[in-house]
């Protein structure tokens, strides 16, 4: 059993360098699991003051310092410009044998980048969960968006086993289901895909010059299923977009090509290919997304 | 208030033709209503002897005849082929005054057709509720699949504007939120954007060539929302599309260029562009589809 190998150590100081959505989950869930004490980062003065009167935290800071010494793990919840900049100002306060380890949604040299700024004895581990929510901030926190969900680490040649096998432990005790390691390159283009591109796809079909004072009554399930995610933080996906730009392009090619094999075959209006079309389309889409039908 | 103008009246007897999850969804509905007496046809035995027992109809027939003379009105809830040839079959049994109507789902010139069929005082007044639900059969049907749905009347000219107000009165009664009547044309032009192109966007996006043995460990919300109709009925999607084929090709068309724009400005790292669009995207959403973010 692979969560057998690496038990999460409760007895270890722990913190958190941004405590939003998802700073403030990872707080909520670490607490559950008993960790002996919490450090959080935030600009946010009234972020920090929730989390101390939930018992979330047992220490709130608005920027770096030394007490960055006491931490034996820092989990970076921020965005990766933001992360270099808290690293490269506060490198000196990192205990000797920390792991650092982050949530940024596309890696790049990123990891490289970090190992760069940091001393000897401190190892940047990367990674994320796969679990995004709507909704910002310390409020919409919840130590469930780790359950059952999958969580990536992309580990750089520098790293030490042992780290990288303490970070998968975290992982898996705070309810993950499974925790798989890809390579910086790798990671990048799975992401295209199944993160960049539906995001794309959303944007330009709510953004596809269709628009009627009639449409709004015709919104069908399907049109708000597959534009859900088109209420978008546009400065955040700018960005991300941007820095994955050479992948995102590949997958929006690709994309384009299943799209016009589809509009080929119905413009020769090829029944029995459109429906083995449909019919791959249902079987991946089973085996991909386990999911029960719940509207 | 356009309810107030034409109150729904249940001393009635109502024929549903197709008692599946749509068919047995009307039943419901309109027994919750109080409708005299409701008569259903269906090929499935079962489903009329749970609906019996239900109490949901009155009576059940496996096919039509000279019973269909008591109905004031038939609602028929089934592929248009099956719904010409029922009526086609049927069309002598029908009472003189009474309203056929139907939920099919594109509409091209099938009234035109059916009207060809009808003794004179007999009137088919197109339609449909925006309220498609996954699963199938009578045992999913609910009457809450109208609450606050939309409900689209696609009159002909030979309709008369009563009957035409008497399909909306039942409309408003089952719980929609809004009647809005289109003609035939715009109605398959809408459709192909907000209900076919979803459609087959999900399906592209599902069977672009980028599977890898790590991609359902990335499998992001947002790939989740953006494939969920890709688990599709290939059957009825493949005649669904080929009976919209000009227009779901002109869409799809449209979508591409939505596509290739973002992925010009994406290639010359057009920052701003890309902000405003994604802001654009976000603003259209919001103003086109009301709804909690519940997940």
């Amino acid at each position: 059993m692979e969560q057998g190998d690496c038990n999460f150590a409760t007895e270890q100081t722990i913190g958190i360098i941004g405590l939003g959505l998802i700073g403030g989950s990872y707080a909520k869930g670490l607490r559950r699991l008993g960790t002996a004490k919490l450090i959080a980062v935030d600009v946010d003065e009234e972020a920090l003051q929730a989390a101390l009167a939930d018992g979330v935290i047992d220490e709130g800071h608005q920027a770096g310092g030394e007490f960055l010494a006491q931490a034996d793990m820092l989990i970076f919840c921020m965005a990766a410009d933001a992360m270099l900049e808290f690293i490269r100002g506060n490198a000196a306060h990192f205990k000797d044998g920390a792991i650092l380890t982050d949530v940024t949604g596309i890696k790049g040299d990123m990891a490289r980048t970090i190992e760069g700024m940091l001393p000897a004895g401190v190892d940047f581990i990367s990674g994320h969960p796969m679990a995004g929510r709507e909704g910002k901030g310390y409020g919409m926190a919840q130590a469930e968006i780790f359950d059952g969900a999958n969580y990536i680490i992309v580990p750089s040649p520098a790293n030490k086993a042992e780290h990288i096998g303490k970070v998968r432990a975290m992982a898996y005790a705070l309810g993950c289901a499974h925790v798989v390691t890809v390579s910086p390159e790798e990671h990048d283009k799975l992401i295209a895909y199944t993160s960049s591109l539906p995001h794309v796809l959303a944007t330009a079909l709510v953004n596809s010059e269709a628009m009627s004072p009639m449409t709004k009554f015709f919104v069908a399930g399907s049109f708000r299923d597959g534009t859900r995610v088109a209420d978008i933080n546009a400065p955040l996906w700018t960005k991300l977009f941007l820095s994955n730009k050479e992948n995102l392009l590949y997958e929006i090619d690709r994309f384009g090509d299943a799209l016009q094999t589809f509009a080929d075959m119905l413009r020769r209006e090829d029944t029995p290919a459109i429906t083995q079309y449909l019919q791959q389309a249902a079987m991946r889409r089973r085996e991909l997304v386990h999911e029960k039908h719940t509207h």
